[in-house]
C-alpha cells in the first residue's frame, strides 16, 4: 500500500494516467482524466456500466504495481448490484463503487465505454462508434419547497445540470404530461431520455435499464427490421413479414397504378404498411421479452415508393417522368406517432435520405454499410430487384443510378419460374459432352445425381427454378453450347441430346421432367433474362462511362439475390462487369445494415446525409448512350466488353462478332417500356 | 422629367434616400435602402402589401421635386390588382409595380410596414412591433427537371432562399406531404408560412392572402378568445363561452376534488375544455367569415389550473402543499394537434408561462399587458378572482402573489349576491341622515328613485346584487355609519330607520324588498366581505413589505371585477391601499390582452418569458407576517394604515381604536381555511 495521501491510478486501453486522494471513486478520476466510461445512474451503483478490470501485479511499462488490495473492499451497493444481476467476474469492479486505496492498473473493456465500436463487415474501412441518439440519465430531483416555486420541469433541469452537465435541454409536452406522476412514484428519482442530446423526449419513475430502437427495411415484397439494445449496439431480435400492400400490386408500379386509378388508394396503403410496421415492432419487442414502449426510436429504410407510403406522402409523383421526390432529405426527429407507430409514445422517427426518384433510402443504406466513399477503390454496388440500384466510385465521386431490370432476376416473366422456397432449383451443372443436366433443390442437400436424392425431395418435389437457379441453367447453357453469345437455342442439337427440344418456332431444354411436370427452358425465358441483364450492364455502364473509368476493383452485391447467385455465373452472363472473382462479394442486406448503423451512430447519421448531397445522380431512360449500351449488353456475356479476369476461372466459348437483328428488335421493344416507365 | 439616367428617390418616415437607374421599382429601392416596406408575393402585384404614397409637390426639406408622372403609369398588374381588390386612393401605388421615371418623395404608410406597431393601452409605454411568429411567403418553384433530380421540397427551399434569403429552413413532414400537390395546383407557385425564420409549417398552393392567429384566455368561468388577422395585427373577431367544466366544480379547487375523487377526470376535463376551444375556433372563423383552417396559430393565457387541463397535464398537484408546476416555462411551437384543437391541421400553439403554483400565465399576460416591469412607478396589478394575483413592482424588481380571497367579491357566499345579470344591483348610494338607499340595477339606466325606473325593470325585477353592488352597498353603509370599522352592524339604528331589523343574534340591512322578495345585507354578508377583502389586502401588504415600499403609484384593476366596480368604494372598504383615485384604474382584460400581445409579437414572448424568471414569487400561505397583516385588514378600511389620499375624496368616518375580539377569532378561522389550501 502507499504510504502517500494520493495514488496512481493507470488507465489501459487510453494510458491516461494520474495521481488522487485515497479514497477517490475510480470513477470519478476516470472522468477527472477524460477516460471514456459509460454510466447512466451517475455512480450510484444502479446501472452497473462503469464495469472496469483491476489488472493484478507489477506493470514497469506504467511504472505501477498494482493489487487487488489497492482497492477499496467490495460496497454495499456493489454487492447488491451483484446480487440483483449476478456476479461480476474475478477483478471485475463498478468503477463508482470502488475507491482508491494504492496505486491501480484499470482496464476499461470496450463494454463499459460510451463510444464503443459498431464493427463494420469490412476490414478495411474504419469502424463506427456506437453513439445513439437517444441515452439514458438517471437524476435525483430535488423536492419541491413551497418557498422557492420552482417547477417540477425546472428541477429536473436543474438535476441534469448539475450531473450531467447539459443546458438548455428542450423538453417534449408528452414529458411535462408525465413528469410529475414519474417523479413522485420514482421517489424523485427519475431516468430521462434524451435525444440528441438537446431534447428530453420521456421520462421513466426510478431507475430505466435499457431502451431498444428498431431499423427497419421496408421492401416492395418484405419488411425486415432489428431490434437492438441501445446502450450495447447488440441485435437482440430480429423479424421479417410480407409487405402486406402485396396486395394492391406485385410490383412497384402496380402500386403507384393502383392509386392513380383509385383516389384514396395512398392512404389506404400507408395504412396497411403502418398496420404492418406496429405487428412487427410487437413481434420484436415480444422476441426480446421487453414491452414494446421500451422502443423508443426507430429507424427506416426503404425505396422511394416504399419510404413515401410510410410517411404518409403520395408516390404519385415517382410514377412517371421526371420523378421528382417531395424530398430527398432525411426525416429526423419525427414523433413516432405521426406514423402511427405504436412503440414509446413519445419515440423519435429517422429516416435515411432518398437520393432520387429512383434511388432510395435503401440505396442511402447500402452506401452507408458499404462505404464506397472512404476508399480509394473503385467499387460497384448493386442492389438487383425489380429495379437494380447501382452506385459507382470511391473517395473522390459517387455515382448512382436505377435501371429497369424487370422482375425477370426474380423468376418472373420466367416459364419454369418461381420465388426462392423447398422445390425450386438454385443450382445446375449442365455436361459439356452429354448436354445432360445435374442440380440441386432448395430443401436438398443432394445434388439431383446423387443417391438418395429422390428420397430427399420427396415431400415437395421439383417445382421450378429459382432466380439463382435461372441465371446458372443459363450461363451453363451458355457454357456447354446449347445457346450461342445471342441467346439462341441451338435447334442443331435435338439430334445430339433429347433436352433440346423443339418448341414451336424455336426450341427449349428441358431441365427436369418427372410424372407431375416439366422444367423447361424456352427461348422466350433466355430473351427475358437477356433483357434484364442488358439492363442491369447497360446501366453499370453508364456509370462508369461517366466516371471516365473502364474497370472496377471490386462488386458488392446487395440484397437477397446477390447473397444466393454464384457470382462467376452471374459474370458468365453479363450481368457484371469483369472482375476478380474473390473480389466479387454480397453485401447482404446491405440497405438494413446501413438502417442499422443510422439506428446505433449519430455521427453515421450526419455522414450518409452529406454523402449523399455528394452523389451524382443519372437517369438512365433519358441517358443517350444507354440504347448503345444495352444492345451491345444483350450478348452473352457482351458483344464487344472482354472478361479476362472471368476467363481465367471459367472456359468461355470462343467469341463470334455478330450482330443479331433479333437483338435489335429487342431492345427497341424494351427502350419503349424503358421510355414510358423506368419502374415496370 | 429628370434627364439624367438615374433620379433620387425619398421615403419618409424613415428619410431614407438614394439615386437609382431610371426603370428600378419603388421595392426594389426601397429594399436595397433598408426601408420596412411589406410584401407577400416578393413584388409579383399579387398581395397589394407594398402599398405606397407618392407626396406630389416640391420638397425644399428633402431637396426633391417630386411628380406623379416620376412613376410609371399604371401596369397591367396593377390595374389587375385593382379591379379584383378596389380602386387604390389618389397618389397610392403597389411600390413592387411602380418604376422610376424621376425624382420622387415616397411615403410608406403604417400599413405597409413589416414592423409597425401594436399599440398598448399605456401612452408612457413603449409600443410593441408587429411581429407574428409565423408569416407567409410567395414563392415560383422552379419545375422538377429529369436531368436534375433535386427534390420538390428542395427546390422549395432553393426559391425561398433565392426570393427570400432564407437559408437552413426545417420542414415538418406535414408539409412535405402537402407539397407536391400544393406545387401542380399553384402551377409551381405556392405561398408558404414559416415558423419563426426556421420552420416552414403551411404550404398553399398559389397565392395565399391572409392567416389568422387566436389569442385566447382561459378562466375557469369564462373562456374569451380573440382572432387577429396576423398579417395587420387588427381583431377581426371575438367570441367567449363558459368553461364547460363548471358541471365537474364551480371553483378551481372544487374541479382538482373532482379529478381526486374520480381518478381520470383530469382527462375528461381536458376534453370537454378541449372541445370548447374547437367551438370557439369555428365561431371565430365563422363570425369573421374565413375557414377556420386559415387559423394558423393559437395563444393560450389561464391560471395554471386551467393551463394545466388544457394540455393535458394533470393539475392535482396543484391542490396541496407545495403546489408544485409540472412546468414554469412557456409551451412553445407545439402542434395545434396535440391538444384537439381543430384550426389549420399544422397550426403552432404558444402559451405563456406559468410563474408559479398559484400565479398562472394568465398573470404573465396582465404583466405582459401592464408591463410594470418598463417603468420607475410602483405599480400594483390585482386580478381578483377566486383567488387575487397580485403583482407588485417596477423595472427593479417584480415581486408576485396569490391570495385566497375566495368568492365573495364574486357575490357567492352573499345571501343576495347574484351574477352580473339583469336585474342584479351593480350601484348603490345611502342617505347619510335617512339610511334611505337608491340603486341602480344591471339593464336599466335610472336610478331606483328616478321616475320611470319601475316601468323599466318591470321585464325582469330586482333580483340580487353582483360584486360591484355588494362592494358599494357595505361601503356605503360604512359612511352612513350603519356599520362600524370592526363591520358591526349597528342595532342601535333600528330605531332610526326601518332599514336596520334584526337578524336572530344580529342585525341586517334591507336594501330592496317588494312583493317577490327581500334584498338585504346580513351581518354574515359583511363577514364574508371583510374576510375577502382582508385577504386580498394582506396579500398586498405583504408584497409591499417585501419590497420595502410604502406606498404605491399607480394601481391597474385587471378583469371583469375590476372594470365594474367603483374604485373608490373599493378603497374605501380597503380592499386595496391608498392611492392617488386618479391612478386607479381598470385595466380591462389584462391576461387577454397580453395573450394578444404574445400572438402578434415574438419579441413580446421572449420578453414575458425573460421577465417571468425575473418574478419573486411568495407563498402568502405559509408567510409568518400573512396573519399578521390579515387580522389589521378586517377593519375598514384598516386598522392602522392610513388613507389619506383617499380621504381627500370621501369623508371616512372618525377612526377608533379597537381590537374586536371577533376579527381575531374570524381570522384565525379563516388561517386555518388558507393553510389547508389558498385555493378555496
Amino acid at each position: 500500500m502507499s504510504h502517500q495521501d494520493d495514488a496512481l491510478v493507470v488507465f489501459t486501453p487510453s494510458g491516461r494516467r494520474g495521481r488522487f486522494p485515497l479514497g477517490t471513486p475510480l470513477l470519478e478520476a476516470a472522468r477527472a482524466l477524460g477516460v471514456d466510461i459509460d454510466s447512466v445512474c451517475g455512480g450510484r451503483g444502479l446501472c452497473g456500466r462503469c464495469q472496469v478490470d483491476l489488472c493484478e501485479g507489477s506493470f514497469t511499462k506504467h511504472g505501477v504495481e498494482s493489487s487487488a488490495n489497492h482497492l477499496s473492499l467490495k460496497s454495499d451497493t456493489e454487492w447488491a448490484w451483484e446480487k440483483r444481476r449476478g456476479a461480476l467476474r474475478e477483478g471485475r469492479r463498478l468503477s463508482c463503487s470502488s475507491q482508491l486505496l494504492g496505486d491501480v492498473l484499470i482496464d476499461v473493456p470496450a463494454s463499459s465505454q460510451v463510444h464503443r465500436q459498431i464493427v463494420r463487415k469490412r476490414a478495411e474501412v474504419l469502424d463506427i462508434e456506437l453513439d445513439p441518439i437517444v441515452r439514458l440519465y438517471f437524476v435525483q430531483v430535488q423536492q419541491p419547497d413551497l418557498h422557492v416555486p420552482a417547477s417540477d420541469l425546472r428541477r429536473l433541469k436543474a438535476a441534469l445540470e448539475y450531473e450531467w452537465h447539459f443546458s438548455e435541454l428542450k423538453t417534449d409536452i408528452r414529458v411535462v404530461q408525465q413528469l410529475q406522476d414519474a417523479l413522485r412514484r420514482g421517489d424523485w428519482g427519475v431516468t430521462v431520455a434524451i435525444h440528441d442530446d438537446r431534447r428530453i423526449i420521456a421520462v421513466w419513475p426510478g431507475f430505466q435499464e435499457r431502451i431498444f430502437g428498431m431499423a427497419v427495411d421496408v421492401g416492395s415484397t418484405t419488411i425486415a427490421a432489428h431490434l437492438c439494445n441501445l446502450q450495447t449496439g447488440e441485435v437482440v431480435a430480429s423479424a421479417g413479414r410480407m409487405n402486406p400492400q402485396i396486395r394492391y400490386g406485385e410490383d412497384l408500379m402496380s402500386r403507384v397504378s393502383y392509386i392513380m386509378m383509385n383516389p384514396g388508394g395512398e392512404t389506404v396503403m400507408t395504412r396497411v404498411v403502418r398496420e404492418a410496421l406496429c405487428e412487427l415492432a410487437s413481434e420484436l419487442a415480444s422476441e426480446a421479452g421487453v414491452a414494446v414502449e421500451a422502443i423508443i426510436e426507430a429507424v427506416f429504410v426503404g425505396n422511394p415508393i416504399m419510404q413515401s407510403l410510410v410517411f404518409g406522402i403520395n408516390p404519385v409523383e415517382l410514377g412517371g417522368a421526371p420523378f421528382a421526390l417531395a424530398t430527398d432529405e432525411a426525416i429526423d426527429g419525427l414523433w413516432a406517432t405521426e406514423i402511427d407507430l405504436a412503440i414509446h409514445p413519445n419515440a423519435r422517427v429517422y429516416a435515411l435520405p432518398c437520393i432520387a426518384g429512383h434511388v432510395g433510402a435503401d440505396t442511402a443504406g447500402a452506401i452507408l454499410s458499404e462505404t464506397p466513399y472512404l476508399g480509394e477503390e473503385m467499387m460497384l454496388l448493386v442492389d438487383v430487384g425489380t429495379n437494380a440500384e447501382i452506385v459507382l466510385g470511391n473517395r473522390h465521386r459517387l455515382l448512382a443510378a436505377s435501371s429497369p431490370t424487370g422482375p425477370a432476376f426474380e423468376g418472373a416473366q420466367i416459364s419454369c419460374g418461381q420465388r426462392a422456397a423447398p422445390g425450386a432449383i438454385e443450382r445446375v451443372r449442365i455436361d459439356r459432352q452429354t448436354l445432360e443436366p445435374r442440380y440441386k433443390v432448395i430443401g436438398c442437400e443432394r445434388w439431383s445425381d446423387e443417391p438418395g436424392f429422390e428420397a430427399e425431395i420427396a415431400g415437395h418435389g421439383v417445382t421450378g427454378v429459382c432466380g439463382s437457379g435461372i441465371i446458372e441453367v443459363i450461363a451453363e447453357m451458355f457454357l456447354a453450347g446449347v445457346i450461342n453469345a445471342e441467346g439462341v437455342i441451338q435447334g442443331s442439337l435435338t439430334e445430339r441430346s433429347p433436352r433440346v427440344e423443339a418448341d414451336g418456332r424455336t426450341f427449349r431444354y428441358v431441365l427436369h421432367r418427372d410424372g407431375n411436370r416439366t422444367l423447361a427452358i424456352t427461348q422466350g425465358d433466355i430473351r427475358a433474362i437477356q433483357l434484364a441483364k442488358a439492363a442491369l450492364y447497360a446501366g453499370i455502364r453508364l456509370l462508369m462511362e461517366h466516371y471516365g473509368t473502364d474497370h472496377v476493383d471490386r462488386i458488392r452485391l446487395a440484397g437477397a439475390f446477390g447473397a444466393h447467385i454464384d457470382v462467376s455465373y452471374a459474370m458468365v452472363l453479363g450481368l457484371i462487369p469483369d472482375c476478380d472473382l474473390e473480389h466479387v462479394t454480397s453485401a447482404g442486406n446491405a440497405a438494413g445494415t446501413g438502417g442499422r448503423i443510422a439506428l446505433l451512430s449519430r455521427k453515421a447519421r450526419r455522414e450518409i446525409e452529406a454523402v449523399v448531397r455528394r452523389v451524382e445522380k443519372l437517369e438512365t431512360a433519358t441517358e443517350p448512350r444507354f440504347q448503345e449500351h444495352f444492345v451491345a449488353a444483350m450478348a452473352i456475356p457482351h458483344r464487344s466488353d472482354v472478361f479476362a479476369r472471368l476467363a481465367e476461372h471459367v472456359d468461355l466459348p470462343p467469341r463470334v462478332a455478330r450482330d443479331a437483328p433479333s437483338q435489335g428488335r429487342a431492345a427497341r421493344r424494351r427502350r419503349r417500356r424503358v421510355d414510358s416507365s423506368p419502374l415496370t
